[in-house]
């Protein structure tokens, strides 16, 4: 690549660092998808593997990216452990309403992080890496959305 | 077309009022479509889309059908509002329950418009149009009973 | 086949009343699938509907495979009626949490079928019939885990 | 829906009826299908399936129907078994003809069930079921043709 | 099938009048998309390809609804060019607006036979037939819009 | 094309030639295909249909390859009946046997038309016109072979 | 989302202005596709309905952006009349010619709304709203030219 | 592997004569569909197609299976000739009736060697091997029972 | 190859100024494409871009052709500028109607290229490369024909 | 499930680590297929790609199958880190057959885990998660003969 | 067919001779295919498959054709033993380049057998025939040129 | 479009630029396709045939984005070959290394000359080509990056 040395070490720490929330956010998403209980069960296991189909999704590219720009990816689960900024939940059980809050603060976040990259990637000039970053954004901004409207307090008449 | 001229003129008569309130019923149902809010969220935000479809996949046969029998339809979102009887609802919030009973009623007043029209045709032998209208009869009664079901009180156990 | 006579005979016998009992669940899902109401009424609509389509699956090739090795099936819809171990629900209304509730107790009889037509075929070493029963067990203990925690109590919020 | 009571009534216990001959007839033809035999087994064996399928795919839209116009389905094997007016056919063996014959005739009924249906639709003008059934009645009577002509005897050349 | 033999003896008439303009109509159609010319041969060529292939499509079901209530159909060419009632037109060279009128016409009469072999279905009862008919008059009016409009003379602008 | 204007007339005189049976041989075939009975109905019903599609897809590559030499087509069934040189058949009943043998006397004279058209290009170097021609001789001599094989006398066992 | 209330108001302002534009477009788009004539009646027929189909595709992403950045979009055929910049043509018979002027003036204003929208958005940092807005400009741009082009006067032979 | 080299010796020969039998069974298969003759030439030449296809689909499978475990597979056709224990046949006439008898008795032979091979690889705890030999065995008793109904002496009617 | 030295030579030869030919009348066919104008524009632009298609579709398998008989393929933009011999047109506007007029000549030099080279091969006997040629003289001629009937003039009612 | 708690709780810790490994194994297949270099670069990025992607495949099948049979499974990257037996492998840089053959170890690894947990299910007669197991034990014996293969030293001529 | 007894007689035992070729190359690429090892492992394994998958693919084309002639195809895995002239390779382990070398000589064999076999069709003007063969020398060219070219000694620096 | 004149000239000059070296980057690719040797052939024969297509499909978006804002195309091979930047390589041989390592170099300056015209357009506003061009740099230092890693020397053992 043309661009300059500083670029490739500053955008590839940026887009681990997301790599790594990816990752995290992609099996908390799936740990609530098969923990799921209550009424609504069928339907939140689906929003829940639809949204972690949709985070998985941008690993592979987020990787070659980086290494496009002459950059080394995330090597392990190790290696994903002591960089994600997303918290693990371990907890035995957890209510649905509460799934739905946790991932969409945790998703909220990644948005940040992907707005503070895409800021990076101006820096440098770089407007491919800032090109995909922008479709991630608005997917994540979705994912928010649908977390946000479905955690809201039911009415009397259970609707 | 060998129909008479009083055909063309009743029969598209008849027919625009329709496509009219089929417009009306699609903003109308993608306006609860993106405001839809609660536990629902998602399920309600799925089979709204899922209707707006169906009603908006009726208005190119609705209008191609009114231009094989020589008639003149619909040209403009002015004339659509003139046109329509399905009334606007602009509310800034709107409970997800009474968006069901709305819609419900909507489809069902579709439904008798759709039977009024079929009676035009049959008047003046316009079987072609007869036909199609009694698919759409058929899919209209689906969504009420749909919107109808969907929309009954939950018990205590949350279902 | 080069199975036994007494292979046919029993195996034949197992595998019949499984069939009934696979045509008996299947009505019956179908009938709570047209029959449901309430919020959930979408949600678990599709639900039976897949479950009810996962169910008829098994039925051609459980039939077929008696004719493999030489058995016969059930002929009729009294043959099923008279052969079929999974109880008939006419009433004419049934809560939602109701339907979940007694599906899941016909699905995990209908797995314990399974097993017992499973020691069947490995006591005459047949194992192409156990080998399609395993996947069988896997689906019906899928479905019952599904109507498992959809049919929990919700919380308070209404999720 | 706006039809009438007894509209809903009325077509519902038609339509209940056609349905429980429709899984009768399901049945049958798929025991049919299983227990071929003789040079055609093959040719047969996959008529008879082609022509279950095409059985079998009236079944939801029937019971939807009478769900959409506020009538109850039938629920149960029993209930099929109690309404259906298709006659058993539990016999050990069955020659290949005397199999086409019995279809042949079946259907010849059940295409007589259907326009009966058809005219108590119309009496109460409910056109989209009247729509459905045209379809059916078509199908039921392209099966007959098929069974009648298959049925005829060969020729000396074995044709 | 149930209907009586003069409902075979005339539908069939009917239909096999039909049956023989269709392959009239779907050869001549076939005969000025390859001979079309002119600035809008591309435009003009595809769409008499598009217009024969639906009039092509009549055929096959015409001619097994014949059977399926027990009349004969057309046997040969022959048998065609004595029943059609749409004219030949072996000219050298026909112009493209020439061609555009001649099949509007030739639609529009088979509309109005299509539209009298309705009524012959309904004086019998037969509602399947009938049922086929209403889509195809409907097509063929449709076929009928496009050669009207696109016949029209253009503007000064080239237009 | 830089063929020779006698290239355009003999090449188109042969091609017209073989059009003319094609379709002849198409409706025959489609004939037989409607009105086929016995026990081997559903057997050689769709042996024809499949033959006749196969027959009927010769029709439009022919015309079109006329066209490109700069020759005229075929224009209607007036056309058709005058040119084709393959017999009628409109008995009303044709013994099965006697429907495959027809078939197969009809389609090895088309071979031969095909291959003397062949000769007609090779004198002309017309080697595009050949190639398609090369094809359509394959699938001719598959047909003969398939109706051949068919035609013979079964054995005792009834196989 | 993170960004601020203002950026909130003013995208969804800007972003609902484009929405009702985007209907009044498409229905007048349709309009034209339904309504028009001459020789070139085909060809633009199709042009038409492509480009419907693309401005039409525009809406759910715009309506759904807006909500997700915590907007309200439209909410009814009454709010698209008010809010719309786009004139409806209401008139009886417009020269295709004029139908193609009109539209390609509509498409490019369109353009115009559209860059305006994304300097708004690029004030607010909103990258993802301004990302799907490059690629809605790309498509407006190539409707233009192509109404542009396909809107030139013919020479004297007709092309 | 992590099976003993006795394993992979005792089961690679196991699975080599399984392999040489396959071979021979498909190109016996395709003798009888090629050379098919009789009123059931093309249903049967359909029957013995699909059946050659089954049978070749488990040559790849068994020779990676092979492979997979460290053992050597079969190379050549001298190999597959000293190795197969189904017996060529080679006459220049075969009885339609005595082809199906035939194939199945190696059909049976085959599931027999199938269930000794499954027998090998349970002594060594080869568990993916019997895996898939178990739904081989399934495919072969279909075959088997398709050839032994087929195969049946038909009526005095012809059916 | 088998093929001798000299065979290689010459067909290399002639199938690389056929290559040449064929990269410079794809461009020409892109560059009148994108130039289009008037009237016709979408209906040309399209036949253009289908034409484009067909052509560029030829390019690989002559190359590789070349490769299997031993040859070496032009390499690079300046060696197809020296080999071609279809003439450049840089003019910055042409007429659709010479437009249309210079592909027709372009492409009926083509047919006659490849026709030389269908000599060559077939004096060495290079069948294979022969056989090729034959489907792209078809699809030359095709384009010619439709050039040629496109380019004709307009009657005096537009079309 | 009607299996003993034991059954659960053995099988889902014996899962459960097979379902860490496949997570660590899915990231260290990626990491070596971003990190690939030298001459067999794409063959072996893809051959990686394909690998990680079955192993990928297992993931959700697994866990759901935990969740089945009443178990709970991994929830968390931290719960994946503490659980898998599989190493990280952070390395800078790895030489292409380095990669190969730690891949190659861990998938024997694997297998012999997979067949340690299909001993757990046949103690506790949970034939379906054992069924499952076997496909998966032949996918990564499949896995570990491709990088043994390929692992292999290459000889003096570069094969 | 219209062919001489004579022209059966040699263009049978001509390409009977090709598909006993056939079958043993088939079985010698699929015998390199499993037993290839070395670094290229996987791009050989994939080139050997597609290859095998080409070869097999003539098979069925050749043996029917034979039939359509009127002749007799081969019968067995002995008739194919005795009639092919393609050596076995029954060594326990053969190079990488070894194995493309064997394999590029086959099938410039096949390639000189296929000409031959053209030149016995020429002779009776059995044009079907031979064309079918001009492709699968064109095929079979292919395959020589890839395994010619991979065949080649590597440079120093391992490409 | 809305443009100022010196956007539609500046952003064209670059857009042209970009266009011709794509159209020489192509053929190059293509011919270092079809003139690979060596170890391996397939391989980087896939691997270029991929890259060109990917390449090739930059042509017509860049040409028809040209016309959008107004400008003229490149015309003809004659306009590419002066226009280009990348240099032509007429060499009879070239090393397979020194294939990969020439394009490497080509794509890193048609990457350079891409993020130029990016910068033409960011100052005129030109947000929509500018949108496109972001795409092709990423895909462009994809290629650069295959073709780098693929560059590097093998080690000893082959790998």
């Amino acid at each position: 690549t043309d661009l300059p040395a500083a670029a490739t070490k500053d955008i590839s720490a940026a887009m681990n660092g997301v790599l790594a929330d990816v990752f995290a956010l992609y099996i908390k998403t799936k740990n609530f998808h098969w923990h799921m209980s209550g009424p609504h069960f069928r339907d939140y296991h689906l929003l829940l593997d639809e949204q972690s189909d949709q985070v998985f999704a941008m690993a592979d590219p987020i990787a070659e990216r980086v290494r496009k720009i002459g950059g080394q990816t995330l090597k392990s689960i190790g290696d994903i452990a002591r960089t994600k900024r997303i918290a693990d939940n371990d907890a035995g059980y957890v209510e649905p309403s509460d799934m739905l809050a946790e991932l969409q603060e945790d998703n909220k976040n990644l948005a940040a992080a992907l707005r503070e990259a895409h800021n990076v990637c101006d820096e440098y000039g770089d407007i491919a890496t800032a090109s995909l970053i922008e479709v991630w954004i608005d997917e994540t901004e979705r994912r928010t959305w649908f977390l946000f409207e479905a955690g809201r307090r039911g009415d009397s008449s259970g609707h």
